[in-house]
C-alpha cells in the first residue's frame, strides 16, 4: 500500500553497472524505468492527475556492494486492467528491452490477486487425484523425439507398472510424425489405464498439448476425453495468457508448466529471477505444477535459486492455491532421496533422461517410486 | 540443405566465455546445445537412426577475436512439426536456460517456412490500403494511459486532420477504466472517420488489442465492424503464436507488432538477436508492420542493429511478404527526415512521445507528414 492507502504492484528490480556509476545516475535510471513502464510519455505531457494517479513511482534506490543498484517501484494498481499480458507489460515491458535491468522481485496486492483463478488443482488437489499423500512424488518423461507412438505406449507402461505417480510428455514431444498427438494422446492414455487397471495404480499420464494456440483446446478436450491425468504446457514458448486461459476453461485437468524458453538465467544483467518468472507468474498463470531446471544438473542454477522458487510455488499468494514443485534437468534417480530430504515432501520429482540410461528402465523406475515412499513425510525446509 | 540432401534450419550461437574456455571446452558446449535442443536424453538412450536423423549437428565452432565463439547448428526439419512453438522450442528453449548463449542467426529451408503464411498484407498491402506510394510512412500513438476515451478521440481526430498514416494506441492503453477497449476502438474510429471525410485522406487507426488471448479475437471482429486500419499486438505480452494465429484468422486486418517484453538486447551474452527476434520471428508471425526501439532514441541500439532488422523485414523469404520497419522508441519529430534518408522509403516511422510534447500537436503532426511527403522515394541502404 501507498502512503495514499491505494493498491500498488511493487516491483523490485536490480540495476547492473553500466559504467561511471552513481546514486544520482541509478535514481535517473529507476526514475526512466518508472515513466517506461506506465505513461511512456516526456515529463510535462501527461496531466497532473495522471502523474499522480498512473506514474510509477521510485520508493528507493540503494546501491548494492556488487556495484549495482536495487531499485523498488511502486505501480498503482489502475494502470492494469486485470490481465496477465498488462500485468506482465508493467512489471517487465519495455524495460526489458532496457540495459542492465533486472525484475528481481514483484508483491501483488489483493485486488490485483484477485483477478486472477491460480491453480485449479494445486498441490493438494493433485495429490488428491492421484491418492499419494504425506510424500514426495516421482515423474519421468516419455522420450526421445522420434520413437514412435506403440514405443512410447510401451514406455509408459512400463511406468505405469513401475507405480511411478506421473508420466509427462517430453516437451519437444509435439506433433512429429512418428508420433502425431491425435494418435499418442489415446494410445499413452490406454497403455497407462490398462498398467494401473492390473497394478491397482493410479499414476497419471500428463499429454504435451503445446502446440499452435488456435488448437490447443481441442488437444486439452481430446486428453479429458481419454482419459489423460493432466496436460503439459511449455508458457515460454505459447505465451503465459495462453497456459492461464485453458487453465481457467472447461475441461478440468491439472496443469504442468514447462520452463522451455526464458529470459531467467541467475546471474544474467536483465530478465527476470527465476522465483519471479517460475515461482510467482506460473502459479498466477495457473500453473499447478512448474518444471524447473534443479541445482546440480545441466544447467547450473543454485540450490538457493531453487529453493526460493520451491518457497514462492507453496506460500500464501491471496486465495490462490499452491503449485508443486517440479526440479528436474539432469537430475541423477540415485540422487532422489537427497532432494527429497532437501527439499521436503511438497516436491513432484522429475527423472527424466538417467532413468532411459538403465538397462532395466522398468526396475529403475521401480526403485526411484520406493524411494518416493520411503521418504514419507519430510517437513520443507524454511 | 545438409551433405544428405534433407531440409534443415540452421541456426547461429554465440557462446560467451564462461572460464577457462578453448576450442574443446567451446565444441563440447556446442554438442550438448545441439542435443538439448532436440533429443534430450544422453548419449546410448535413443536408437542410431533416432541420433542420426533427428539430433541436432554441429557443423562448425569457430573462436571469435572478444573470446567468445560462434557455433553453427543445423536441426533437422524433421524434429519440427509446422508449428512455431516447436519452432521456437528447438532454436531457444531449453538453452535459452543454458549460462552464455546468444541465438544471433537462423535460417530455415523453404520446407519449413511453407508452414507459415507470413504478413497477410505486408508493405504493398498496407501502402495500398492507406494509398501511400512511393514515399516513407508516418505513425503516431495515442496516450498515456488516463486518457478519457473522448481525450483520445480528439487527439486521434487532430492526428487524421494532420494527415498521419497510421495512429496507434500506446501498448500500455489497453483495457483500463478511463478508456475500456469497447469504448474506445468505436469513439476513436468514427473520429478519424470523421476527420477523413472531411479531408479527403486514408488515416487509419490501428486499435491495441493485447489482452487476454480468450479475447483478442473478438476485439479483432470488434475493429473490423467499426473500421479500424488495422490492429496492434504485442507478441511478447501474448505468445507469438498468438499473433500468428490472429493474423492467420479472420477479419483480416494488418498486424502491428510492439516490441514490448523481449529478452533481445543488443550486447547480451543470452537471448536473441533483435535481428533474429523481430526480423526473423516477428515476420514469420504475421506482422505486417513491427515495430522496434531505434537507435538514438532510449533504448541504446545500434544503428547497425537496426539496418541489420530493417534488411530481414524487407529482404526475400520464400513467399512471405516483406513486413514494414517501424523505428520508435524516443525519435524525435525534428528528426524524421534524417531517418528517412538513412532507412529508405519502405520505413513506417513512428513519433511517439515527442510529438505530444509540442504545443501544437497537430501542427506538429503536419510537418512531419509533410517531411514524410517531402522524402519521396529514397533507396533503402544496401
Amino acid at each position: 500500500m501507498s502512503q495514499q492507502g491505494e493498491d500498488v504492484v511493487r516491483a523490485v528490480y536490480r540495476l547492473a553497472p553500466l559504467g561511471g556509476d552513481d546514486v544520482a545516475s541509478f535514481t535517473a535510471r529507476a526514475l526512466a524505468l518508472a515513466r517506461e513502464s506506465t505513461l511512456e510519455v516526456p515529463v510535462g505531457v501527461a496531466s497532473a492527475s495522471i502523474e499522480g494517479g498512473l506514474l510509477g513511482r521510485v520508493i528507493g534506490v540503494e546501491p548494492d556492494a556488487d556495484g549495482a543498484a536495487t531499485a523498488r517501484i511502486d505501480y498503482p494498481a489502475a494502470v492494469l486492467d486485470g490481465s496477465l499480458p498488462q500485468l506482465l507489460n508493467v512489471l517487465h515491458g519495455n524495460v526489458s528491452l532496457l540495459p542492465g535491468v533486472r525484475l528481481v522481485d514483484a508483491t501483488l496486492p489483493e485486488s490485483v490477486l484477485e483477478a486472477f483463478a491460480g491453480p485449479r488443482f494445486g498441490i493438494g488437489g493433485i495429490r488428491d487425484r492421484l491418492d499419494a499423500h504425506d510424500r514426495p512424488l516421482v515423474a519421468v518423461a516419455l522420450k526421445p523425439v522420434g520413437l514412435q507412438t506403440s514405443e512410447l505406449a510401451e514406455l509408459a507402461a512400463a511406468f505405469a507398472r513401475a507405480g511411478v505417480d506421473v508420466i509427462k510428455d517430453d516437451h519437444g514431444v509435439t506433433d512429429q510424425a512418428p508420433s502425431r498427438f491425435s494418435d499418442r494422446v489415446g494410445a499413452v492414455a490406454k497403455a497407462v489405464a490398462e498398467a494401473n487397471a492390473a497394478t491397482g495404480g493410479r499414476t497419471a499420464y500428463y499429454v504435451n498439448v503445446t502446440g499452435p494456440v488456435d488448437t490447443m483446446g481441442e488437444r486439452v478436450e481430446q486428453a479429458a476425453e481419454v482419459g489423460c491425468g493432466g496436460v503439459l504446457v511449455a508458457p515460454g514458448l505459447v505465451g503465459l495468457d495462453t497456459m492461464r486461459a485453458l487453465a481457467d476453461a472447461e475441461p478440468a485437468l491439472p496443469v504442468m508448466a514447462h520452463p522451455s524458453r526464458g529470459d531467467v538465467g541467475p546471474g544474467r544483467d536483465s530478465g527476470v529471477s527465476p522465483e519471479v518468472w517460475y515461482g510467482l507468474l506460473y502459479r498466477l498463470a495457473g500453473a499447478d505444477a512448474v518444471v524447473y531446471v534443479n541445482a546440480g544438473g545441466r544447467f547450473a542454477w543454485s540450490i538457493d535459486t531453487c529453493q526460493g522458487l520451491n518457497r514462492r510455488l507453496r506460500a500464501p499468494l491471496g486465495r490462490l492455491r499452491a503449485s508443486f514443485p517440479v526440479p528436474a534437468g539432469g537430475v541423477s534417480a540415485s540422487d532422489a532421496p537427497s532432494w527429497f530430504e532437501r527439499y521436503g515432501t511438497d516436491t513432484l520429482l522429475l527423472i527424466g533422461g538417467s532413468l532411459l540410461a538403465q538397462d532395466d528402465v522398468e526396475g529403475a523406475a521401480r526403485r526411484l517410486v520406493e524411494q518416493a515412499h520411503a521418504a514419507g513425510s519430510t517437513p520443507a525446509p524454511s
